[in-house]
């Protein structure tokens, strides 16, 4: 291998730059040779029984049809040799035996760690690292995710999910930053840093290429239900789902994944709006825009917008696509070069594409070095990155309720253990792990604890009992102090995730119904990809935890917060509804909140940014560095925090802004801004934030941002302090952070 | 009262035409009298205790503030005798004592009937009339309810309702046409008709002005409750929700209400795009745009886009409106003639709204008759009125199960009769019955029969046995024949009626599983406004008929099916759905399919068009007089359809189309057409159908209606053929029926 290795070694360094190289390459390729590159396979397609390259398809695939892309793993996660192995027979096909020697980018859903290579770290999913309201965390996360992707010789990542966590039907939820913009647009962001370790140019051996997904609007489908049609109007699709798109461009994300579904009747992979005039031109995106899933050939099969699946290719290069994750033959590549001999297609618009593709591979030293060296990660599935995932699981499990401080478990307590959830990895790591379904996790992931592992080896075996049905649970908590029940999800992935109805099964909340008539104190703990409704087992449970999906160290953070050794600080990313048809973001309209004597109003069971502490923190002084924000001048936002009970603990402190009037009817309230703090017993801190008026924007009855002159409230923890903006005639229009 | 109305008979004849005493009245009208013409207030306003006129308050709103408009009713349905001493009161004082004598326009709901007039006429709700699939039904319900309206003294009608039914949440459900927008606008037109009786110039004696309701988008809220913020783009609003209210312009509607809710954040109230350029331009609508109750009001209070109430007027009356329903005082007076006097508002804006409510009164002939004569309306509540409101509450109950023909019932049977809905008029007539919310339909509506009396009657006491609780019904159940079930919902009307859960409550499902278990056949009747949630209780029945709220017959009529006396025809208007999360109308996108392993996909409990027969019906040789349709030609569509059964019937015959391709995503089918029969056994009927190349429209790229050239199948019962369309460069653009 190394033979190959040296030889692009040295005819990278023959190569003034990037861009000439790009340049040189594209002016010496085939028409065939480009519409290859933006030809994206799986896995599958070049594989022979046992997980092995076949090579005769290898070569059909990258000689015959000059595919630049592969991706996905087959089946479920592999080992890094396994890895090495399949790489490295890729890339040695494509650099020692194709024309141009231009190597593959393989690219993969490494979503929460890098979950289809054994022995990654697993982090909490998106959901769960959103609770956290750590951004650092999130970077940290991304940072190791890369690295160990890396080190699974794999370049591209299919990461981060930027859709907006609007929807609790939606499967994929757990898979978002929540339902906040300004909350998805800063984690997002920093997933992105994290990804990338740098905005712009080279991508060292330690970072991969971002993939913002799912270009726009893919999170909130009228029915539910994972790829069915959105309505959103184009001023909410630039007011919540947008920002945390131009947020990651701005952050230099160099690859985009467009959205399977449609959007007011049209499949976004066919919408030049969206992904030429908007993400081109509005938000100056030049990475490389890739299809979701067959979703080219959808256009004629699901969408039937396209009478042929040529016509479904015409009309997605046309609207913008760089890259067909065809992903099972090459129809893609058969049609596109057809299109271009009938002129169709121009070759201009195939060369911006390879250009794009090209530059990728180059900024990520693919040319220089298609296969890592192994030995430059020795960190991989490392304790330092465990202690990191650690911690953001125990950053994110969010307490809801904690009445008579049933939390935490006295010293010496004794517990019974049961549920659904209790003893499975599926629960605690969800999909996207070890398979897509995560249907394999217990197997896969052997040796990390589940929750009742976690447990029993925290208590002692002796004072934790675990029951796997209900007579036994009943049976068994006359012995116990305390019964933690673990309700919630298995694990799931895209449209398999799909539900009818959101209610937890009847099973589930009849256990805690059953349990809580034991008269022992119920300790609820949520573990699930999306709010289920769980009102009555809340109703009956002393406390009640949710967990998300944790990841892989989530039972230890788990028992590590139930016994009282870290204090939770996770507060909730969404909205939980209390009923399966309220279902009503907490950025809501005054309309949405309903009469005062009315039943049916907003009044969730636990409101988006809820979560307590062990400790007490109480909020004071909340002032202003003028009563008034002028043009585009700056206030500045300082609130107290104390912290008035007995033991150290972090506090989320979040602010708020509501504009009293506006010539959009205005959302109730709006986060606009939040820090995370440590505070020890009887310590105070101040917090300053700085408010500028493009925070304060909204998207104008003309679709685009502005910030209205008027009245605004601020709200943090329990102060508000209310405060003026008057635009000024010379100040420059606001942008909008939007 | 003689003196004063032959005091105005004479002043008529002075004028030469409507429109000269429209324009004559406005030259002499101070700025006041004008404004005053715009305002609508409550009754209440001006009555005293014991439902009479005030007779200072009536001066204080007609002389001092000049009020054009009063609406409503005292809190509960009157006697014709206290309308005619309200109306009469009311009337000598504006056409006695003002000085231009000019009437004042009462408007009432008589919504299913004048249901807020006692004696008077209740036929099913509009989502009953819908089923019916018999417009001419639903043209004569309207004209009777207008006689029946006059005969109260009033000449204003605030209904239709052309809102789609499109989500079984929203609590007004009931009162629309159901969810598809070729059956919303069919029998809405008719319903216009019905109610006018002519479509331009004078509205006779026995009709009133229709005022359509509520323009636009009101039916389809993001959260499902009542008056909360709709998210629908342009191209949809024009597609689903447009075309009701453009039907019913044309049908020559006089008035209309508007959507106190917002769409895309802009509240309907301040939307000059939709009152004024779509309502008024590109609709063609010259009649009086009317607020719904307090809305202007609530720009500033709920919407919060105005930041005072005098803002609020003047956005409201920018955008388009002419009347504001204010209702209990006269703010709205007050602001608007401030605003005129700073110069905000213009008198030739004022103008052009006074010139519409004044012709409005002159083609109701009030100012020839502001009093209609008692003795003009002997068919008040007549027996042939309610021989309508039977043969619809007939046609509409539908039979959506009838296992092993459970149905009808053998000669003879016993049956015990259960269930909550059994013996209530709240769940025979629903909401807007008597008063608003229903709530004493049982006291007013006395003398009509509930489900069980009208059992009772039909099939003798000593064969029906009531019982009003589980134990009673279980007790019961050993003794007789079958168990007829009575589930659904009491009454209730807009807000009040907003639910969290779909769901039926538990105790009614559990109360279908109980009695199931006593192995009696249980006949399952619905009686509800919305389809709520029955799968496990359809489940175990062996038939299931749904008669949404049926009207004062529905008793009757309902006996009458369920003994066979009268062969039930009804059909569904809308899906009704199998889950609390599973809310997808029949005209999906295919994406809402699912695949075909997908236990999550469209498969709703009852398709929309689902009823059953006690005949059966066979569809045959479907075919087209062409292949091809070409430019702006017609097709002509016939099908065979024979009664196989052995007694007479109706069917109504669907006629859907589906586009295999467009540009935007097309919807899997449409309906485009229906007509009911009537067989005899073994009879054969042709039905014969023409389709236009604007019955295929849809909204395209630009928003604006277009059919495109392809390929359609059609389908009625079971039958399927396929056409091609073929656009002719010559022909005129398609106009859309849209």
């Amino acid at each position: 291998m190394r033979a190959f290795l040296s030889a692009l070694f040295l005819a990278s360094v023959s190569f003034a730059s990037a861009q000439s190289r790009v340049d040189d390459l594209l002016s010496k390729m085939t028409l065939e040779e480009k519409i290859g590159q933006m030809t994206q396979v799986t896995l599958d397609v070049v594989l022979r029984p046992g997980v092995h390259i076949d090579t005769a398809k290898l070569k059909q695939a990258l000689e015959t049809y000059h595919v630049g892309s592969i991706l996905n793993t087959a089946g479920h996660a592999l080992s890094r040799d396994q890895w090495k192995e399949l790489i490295t027979d890729i890339q040695k096909e494509a650099t020692g035996h194709t024309r141009l020697h231009i190597p593959v980018i393989y690219g993969i859903d490494a979503i929460h760690g890098v979950n289809y290579v054994l022995g990654a770290t697993l982090f909490p999913q998106e959901i769960g690292q959103a609770a956290t309201f750590n951004p650092e965390l999130v970077r940290k996360a991304a940072d190791i995710t890369a690295y160990e992707t890396r080190a699974a010789y794999i370049p591209w990542n299919f990461s981060p999910v930027l859709d907006l966590g609007k929807s609790p039907l939606w499967p994929r939820m757990y898979e978002t930053y929540g339902e906040d913009p300004y909350l998805c647009k800063t984690m997002g962001a920093e997933a992105v840093k994290g990804y990338q370790g740098s905005v712009s140019g080279a991508i060292d051996k330690y970072h991969v290429a971002a993939c913002m997904k799912h270009y726009l609007g893919y999170s909130y489908p009228l029915s539910g239900k994972d790829r069915t049609p959105a309505w959103i109007p184009d001023r909410y699709m630039r007011e919540y789902f947008l920002p945390s798109f131009r947020e990651a461009v701005k952050a230099g994300a160099r690859t985009v994944m467009v959205n399977s579904s449609q959007i007011n009747g049209v499949p976004v992979h066919a919408s030049h709006y969206l992904l030429t005039d908007v993400l081109r031109g509005e938000l100056g995106f030049d990475g490389v825009i890739v299809t979701d899933w067959q979703d080219i050939k959808y256009l004629h099969d699901r969408h039937h917008i396209a009478a042929t699946q040529e016509d479904a290719v015409l009309m997605a290069i046309n609207a913008g696509i760089d890259m067909s994750m065809v992903p099972y033959d090459f129809s893609f590549y058969t049609y596109l070069l057809d299109l271009v001999k009938t002129g169709k297609v121009s070759v201009a618009r195939i060369d911006a594409s390879v250009r794009r593709i090209l530059r990728l591979k180059e900024e990520l030293g693919l040319f220089a070095l298609p296969v890592p060296h192994t030995e430059d990660y020795p960190d991989f599935g490392s304790e330092a990155s465990r202690q990191v995932s650690l911690q953001a699981a125990e950053e994110s499990i969010t307490l809801l309720k904690n009445n008579n401080a049933a939390l935490p478990l006295k010293t010496g307590a004794r517990i019974l253990v049961t549920g659904p959830t209790a003893n499975t990895l599926r629960s605690v790591d969800g999909g996207w792990s070890y398979s897509w379904q995560g249907d394999v996790n217990d197997a896969l992931g052997a040796g990390h604890a589940t929750f009742l592992d976690a447990l029993r080896k925290k208590l002692g075996s002796d004072h934790v009992v675990y029951a796997d049905s209900l007579s036994d649970a009943l049976s068994a908590a006359a012995g116990v102090d305390a019964i933690v029940l673990f309700l919630g999800e298995s694990s799931y992935a895209e449209n398999p995730g799909n539900i009818d109805d959101l209610d937890l099964p009847f099973e589930q909340l009849h256990l805690a119904a059953e349990l809580a008539k034991t008269g022992k104190p119920v300790i609820l703990v949520l573990a699930e990809g999306r709010p289920r409704i769980v009102t009555s087992a809340d109703a009956v449970a002393a406390a009640t935890l949710t967990v998300y999906y944790p990841g892989n160290e989530g039972g230890e953070a788990l028992a590590d917060i139930l016994t009282g050794d870290v204090n939770p600080s996770g507060k909730l990313p969404f909205t939980y509804p209390r009923y399966a048809n309220a279902l009503v973001n907490y950025y809501r309209k005054f309309l949405e909140n309903g009469n005062p004597d009315d039943q049916h109003g907003f009044h969730p069971l636990y409101e988006f940014g809820s979560g307590l502490s062990y400790t007490t923190f109480t909020y004071s002084h909340l002032r202003l560095s003028s009563p008034v924000l002028s043009g585009n001048g700056s206030l500045q936002v300082s609130v107290d925090v104390q912290n008035t009970g007995q033991r150290e603990g972090k506090e989320s402190v979040l602010l708020y802004t509501s504009q009293w009037y506006a010539s959009i009817s205005p959302d109730v309230k709006r986060l606009r801004a939040f820090r995370k703090i440590d505070l020890q017993p009887g310590e105070t801190k101040t917090v300053t934030f700085a408010l500028t008026p493009s925070d304060l924007a909204f998207i104008g009855d003309d679709n685009k941002p502005v910030t209205e002159p008027g009245q605004f409230t601020i709200r943090i923890g329990d102060q508000t302090v209310d405060f003026t903006y008057q635009s000024s005639r010379s100040a420059k229009p606001s942008e909008g952070r939007l």
